[in-house]
């Protein structure tokens, strides 16, 4: 049995939010967004029925890109498509990391990024977050091939200013990975985006499937220098974004104010959550995402995930030394969020 | 820099043949199916088009996997999914090929293969097939990690017996992956699914590409041994399935006759298209899939393919010495088969 085959067989590989299908359960487990994707996706989506779909689609997603690069201020060339960002994390590393190749990263942070460098047989280097999840200033003298930088951070929730992501970069000897899922419900000015204009080893992540709505469709993009994102994109699948996704992301870019609404109302439900959550006695962070993380120092929250589940009301919990204290609660709607606050009440008061 | 990243660097990619977007051209060249996809699906991802595309999807496309079981005589935990088969063909190598490690297969083949055994850094065994397109003898001696049997073969249409295959996978010591993309244009009774019960290193690939008329839609499946497909299921993407593609695989599986009227239609085309082609003076093997290789012996087709481009028509041709001399040109309409031909006509005679 090869190397390889060993290690993906003793691996314990991600494990995703559990997706129940149908039913009525209040799901603030995975971050998706409450709110629906533009009246324009889910036009394009169904003008994409066609028998067009005999037909492969344009591989690189032009139109996507197109519309991306007017969006955000770049070129087509600095933006590279992927099935979902997760798709995109696994072209990073599939480029940059083999046998015994470093990927540094502060954690806790988003576990998928434990378990792509494993695949590749690669070696994680990673740093403690301190209690304030600032980053950690051992990152700024780490050496290594890939560092990956969650910012806004999960599932701590915490946000690391541009400037310091800058000072990163410019001290790292390999490509910088801002993973910028979170970025659109945080502060205006907070993502790393311009920095491409400076730092040629910055690749900026972002997904459709938290503030576009559009977890069910797998789009993520990144943007950073034409000449990495073509390295990047020899490993791509041809064909990876199908021709129903390549509309749908087209048209949630048109549609940019729906989503920056949508993101207006989680935020301010992200508000309302964190105080009543402090009611219940839970320490909770600032958060610049649409998730709070939420602690009861030294109180194992399994049990609390569990009896909320009877409720009908699904958390995320994470049974690790750092996180077990804590739960990371999605920001749903105003009446999720009134349901999963009287449901924690009754389950503390039991 | 690393060691991988230098091999993709100096690496070229798989490139895939062009996809002209819109526009009147008869497009012969990524053997597309020229009928559209079944009603069914067609009403299916306009029923995906909800306010649900803010979910993620069911991560193993369990509806899918479910129909697919149904239909081809298996379990559902022997389904895994992909973003079409070429995301499967990127897990099986990630899950078996490491540095050094061994694949096998014939050649000409599917050329993406090469490709990823590069991104690997594995090393590629390839013998030669031999005139008739018969499975090399050397194969069955042949020691390695993984072994790639595309059947029917790409780009000779060639057809390998069951048996055959059988006899194969019983003397390799690794996983022989039959790549099946083609298969439903082959006589009944050439997949190697009925192996499955017998051999549990044997995993088959179909996609949803060619005979299901939907290329635009990413969707192929992995048939195997529970066990096998939950190692390489450790290296899926954890949503690689979008919701609107499950919905349209598992409408298009329902819906099977349609797709076998598509396929018995291409089939009568292809044996009008190989009488045509012999009439102009090329050798055009048997071909058990929707394409078929016309070879003139010793005369390089790149012109005649830049030619036939001038007629809006769109052909495939590999500039390599095996296949230099031949055009791979896929089955289309009656209609288009007549286009081909007099364009073809047309400029030989020029």
């Amino acid at each position: 049995m090869t190397r390889v085959r060993q290690i993906v067989e003793r691996m314990h590989p991600y494990v995703p939010g559990e997706q129940p299908q149908g039913g009525r359960v209040v799901k603030l487990n995975t971050n998706e967004n409450p709110y629906p994707p533009a009246p324009g996706v889910i036009a394009a989506v169904q003008a994409a029925a066609t028998a067009d779909l005999r037909l492969y689609p344009e591989p690189t997603a032009k139109p996507l890109r197109e519309e991306a690069a007017r969006c955000y201020g770049v070129r087509p060339d600095q933006v590279l498509v992927g099935n979902g960002s997760d798709e995109l994390l696994t072209m990073l590393m599939r480029t940059f990391v083999g046998i015994d190749d470093i990927v540094v990263y502060p954690e806790p942070t988003y576990s998928l990024y434990d378990t792509l460098v494993t695949i590749q047989e690669g070696r994680s280097l990673t740093i403690p977050f301190p209690e304030d999840f600032s980053l950690p200033p051992a990152l700024f003298a780490a050496e290594g091939q890939l560092m990956m930088i969650c910012n806004p951070n999960a599932p701590s929730g915490s946000l690391t200013p541009v400037a310091t992501i800058a000072e990163l970069a410019s001290g790292f000897d390999g490509v910088v990975v801002v993973d910028e899922a979170y970025v659109d419900f945080a502060p205006e000015g907070s993502t790393a985006l311009p920095l491409l204009a400076s730092h040629d080893n910055v690749v900026v992540l972002r997904t459709f499937s938290k503030s576009f709505s559009l977890a069910g469709m797998r789009i993520g993009l990144a943007f950073g220098h034409p000449d990495l994102l073509a390295e990047i994109g020899k490993v791509k699948d041809s064909y990876n974004l199908d021709r129903v996704a390549i509309a749908a992301g087209t048209a949630a870019l048109v549609e940019l104010a729906w989503m920056e609404q949508n993101v207006a109302r989680v935020v301010a439900t992200r508000a309302r959550l964190t105080e009543g959550l402090a009611v219940l006695g839970y320490d909770v962070r600032p958060s610049a995402t649409n998730f709070v993380l939420a602690r009861r120092p030294g109180e194992d929250q399994a049990p609390v995930l569990r009896a909320l589940r009877e409720h009908g009301i699904f958390v995320r919990h994470f049974a690790t030394d750092r996180l077990r204290d804590c739960l990371r609660i999605s920001v749903g709607t105003e009446e999720e969020t009134d349901q999963l606050l009287a449901a924690l009440t009754a389950v503390r008061r039991s």
